[in-house]
């Protein structure tokens, strides 16, 4: 029975998102569930070899990339991302039994949800102080044990420790959604479907235009980029590092050589994974079956072309 | 008087950066200084017209740009970025008289200082509970309410406050800096010094390539690109919302020319000001004195060039 | 009464290209005249003073641009263009009276004439030795003088000289046009007419990359290039001089940016001139007009933007 | 016994640069040479299967690329380069015995040599008419035939006919070089060097920045592009074939992902050979071992990367 870790404790979105990849057939036989007490634990327990993979949270359409995961799979031995699924969230306000809204002084929340339900706080909680907790479904567990008055937290979490919803649907933008990945050791990717997508992290030398000369890898062989991030590289103010996500797989001509050629001029590169991509975005890149099939005739000295 | 907002309540890094200001004589006269709950809160006193300016953190060394900051300066009117000012950050932890390290069961921290101490907290303070302070001033105050053991706080709160320092000089990260800015209406940029920054906003169609044409404006003008940061615009996930800061001023040609290229290319662009940097990374645009004085003399037909 | 050089001697397409400036209103006088015997030779002619203007053949559809045109631009003291006009060429051939087609045994051609008309000749004189004249003009005259039995030329330069046309309408290609250009000394460029054309001699400093550098000059900014030619600079095989017309006039904003960085970044640069195209190909440079006022609202400190 | 076709006839600098391809040993056995009377019939001969290959310059470092040998490997069925070899080239003034330079009226001149003789000849032979020849060969055999007084030739072609040299060494240029190429129908390019020439003939589609993209796809991966040269398509003012050669080789992983991608993305792409360089000019492509066995290595999912 294969171990997945997620970032736990259960009840959170990311049990949600693990239940998703396990109703969708991702996993072989069953998986034994596997909680950690946060992104960069859960990825670690990949590492030490206590699981074989683990499910994290990668990006939210609100608060944007999870930076505790991309700074995660940006440092430390190599892993490798093979499936994602996303998650439309919105969050569950929960309290003990006879607690009502106007009861709440102290409201436990993960701070990545306390960011998406500020303004429906802030309207319906004007008073109350914010408890950080350590994830979503810690925070319901911070009611249990007494810690806060209710907390911002998931309807499973609610289920599972005996709490009230004192409101749920909670959330300041409509259609927040959340991608989570399943996180593996290196391996072979999963076979390219046609609708992929590859990431990478890369740390570019601090020339003038080097930026612009990695971009021009993909622009140049017509490969879509759908997501680029800075994230600063810690070592000084005006350093980073970019993750970008483009459309395409490995096993693409076109994203094999783009890979290369950022390889050769990049200052560093690390790949991330490609992998089926659960909403279309952008246009994959172009096939080159002519172009081979050209060349191989040019190279074989085929008169007719 | 002028009335000048930061993001307090007072002891907040960002008033030693408003004294910074204060000290460098960016002021004619002497300001009133004027707490408010957030950044967003400090921009929106300028708009409402109730302060001149405001002084809020955009750019920690560790973290990466400041969100909130960020997101306000791009939705609503327009403001403007007039000065910039830099301080070197740590921590102080900050207790009531008797506390000591092994006391400290909550621990209130602004979320963004959370961030920077996480090792530390782990490390000295592992059985500690995290509890959400609204501001680095406001951990300390809320220490002093009786709503947590212990603070992540500056020493400047600790001195206002009457409180002891557990700790001092706590930082994950050694060099951690964080930017500070002023804003104010939109105005006159104050003049090129030779060294400066410009910092503008994009929000570009969603075409493939757009990104990497909008990056040619500054690339094939010699300009260099200091900062790339993007955020989900929150409209639905891969639709993004680009901050870049590149060496120069408005009234550089160059960057003037940039400018004007991406208002009729790029889908949305917002002009956040040029002021004088005061870290110089990145190498200032080409001048285009003698390429203007050639051009004057082609248009007159004279003969000799 | 202006002068006007052309490439003579009477009776040249080139003299007919003058009559055709002549008839379109060009000059504000009567001209007189003055044919030389080579297109550097009636360049030369401007730059010694003796005339105001000189009309030169500069490009073929079948042959391409006219090497020694653009050679004698290129080289010596700067001229401009400021006009062109274009001819539908096909050739007459020309003998005294009572030869017929099968008595030619010497062919007197100008070479770029009997470049055109290679496989007419081959077919219908297939024994006849050609015979280098000066110009299409002075092939009819060496038929004159004994020198030839017939002659690739005009039907101008036939009744000039009262010599018999053996065929007319000889062209290998059909539609062969070539264009024609008025210079004159380095002078205020005609006004802009929204469908003009700019031309420029680049010499590219020898770093890799460099071309491709001086094109991108256009493409960021959205100026068509219409005409790409090389020729070597007689320095070494392998170096060229890049001779380059792209739409739009001097005073397009966009054109004018253009020109300036290439005279920043390019190893040389000689501006030709701008002048209104007779034949539209390609599409005019985009207008700054609401990014200029864009720029002078937000160097204004204009709020509303 | 090869049969190799030259551009003759007998007498020929192509005659001499066939006698230096057989003295480096291109061929493997002694080979049988077959005068043509054109550039384009050598190469026809190839094509009617009458000769194994053919010798015909492709550039001068004074006039540029031959047109006649561009256009007639541009068209019909395609033929492929081999080999190059270069020839510093200076004319011969021949003439019969007991001419002097006084006495010469006709000059019989093959026109390109006639190009690089023009200011030799004002000075030397002013009064004198050009009578054009097929070749500088051929034009000492039109002074054998009495058809001119006196021949821009080669010393070869004096010594051959018996004819007396009036000057010798006659170049308006010094160090005027012709590069000479040695074609076959289509095989298998001769093994990569490390200094190699890849040659190409490009017809792109009409858009706006499509010869910039063409470009872009040699400079994104590193290649020098050595030679640029535009000749019209004739089939109306201002359409181009664009002649590219660069450095590298068609086995050279750089050079055959830019042809694929032309291949992809320009309008018509016709190879026309990788060979070794005589004189090394530019950069060879970066390898890309590194990067390969890097994806090799990605693709099998190894971990310590």
């Amino acid at each position: 029975m294969p171990r997945i870790a997620y970032f736990g404790p259960s009840g959170t979105f990311t049990e949600m998102a693990l239940a998703q990849f396990e109703s969708a057939g991702v996993f072989d036989a069953p998986v034994e569930r596997v909680a950690a007490p946060s992104q960069g634990g859960a990825l670690d327990l990949i590492r030490s070899g206590t699981v074989e993979g683990a499910v994290v949270p990668i990006e939210s359409s609100v608060e944007g990339s999870i930076s505790a995961t991309l700074d995660s799979l940006a440092i430390g031995p190599r892993l490798q991302i093979v499936a994602e699924t996303e998650l439309e969230v919105s969050f569950t306000i929960l309290a003990g039994t006879g607690t009502t809204l106007a009861d709440v002084r102290l409201l436990a929340a993960y701070p990545v949800a306390g960011a998406q339900v500020r303004d429906w706080v802030s309207r319906h909680l004007p008073d109350a102080q914010m408890f950080t907790s350590a994830s979503n479904a810690a925070a319901a567990e911070d009611v249990v044990a007494g810690r806060a008055d209710a907390a911002v937290s998931t309807a499973l979490a609610g289920e599972r420790l005996g709490l009230t919803a004192l409101a749920s649907g909670v959330a300041d933008h409509d259609q927040a959604i959340t991608r989570f990945v399943l996180v593996t050791r290196p391996r072979v990717a999963p076979p390219a479907t046609g609708a992929d997508r590859t990431s990478i992290v890369l740390e570019l030398t601090n020339e003038p235009g080097s930026l612009m000369r990695a971009f021009a890898e993909f622009a140049t062989r017509g490969i879509d980029l759908t997501r680029i991030e800075s994230r600063p590289t810690r070592t000084g103010m005006g350093t980073y590092r970019f993750y970008l996500d483009c459309v395409g797989h490995i096993d693409d001509t076109a994203v094999a050589e783009a890979l290369k050629a950022l390889h050769r001029t990049a200052g560093r590169i690390r790949y991330l994974g490609s992998w089926p991509a659960t909403s279309a975005t952008g246009t994959p890149p172009p096939s080159d079956e002519a172009g081979a099939e050209w060349l191989i005739q040019l190279r074989k000295g085929v008169a007719d072309l």
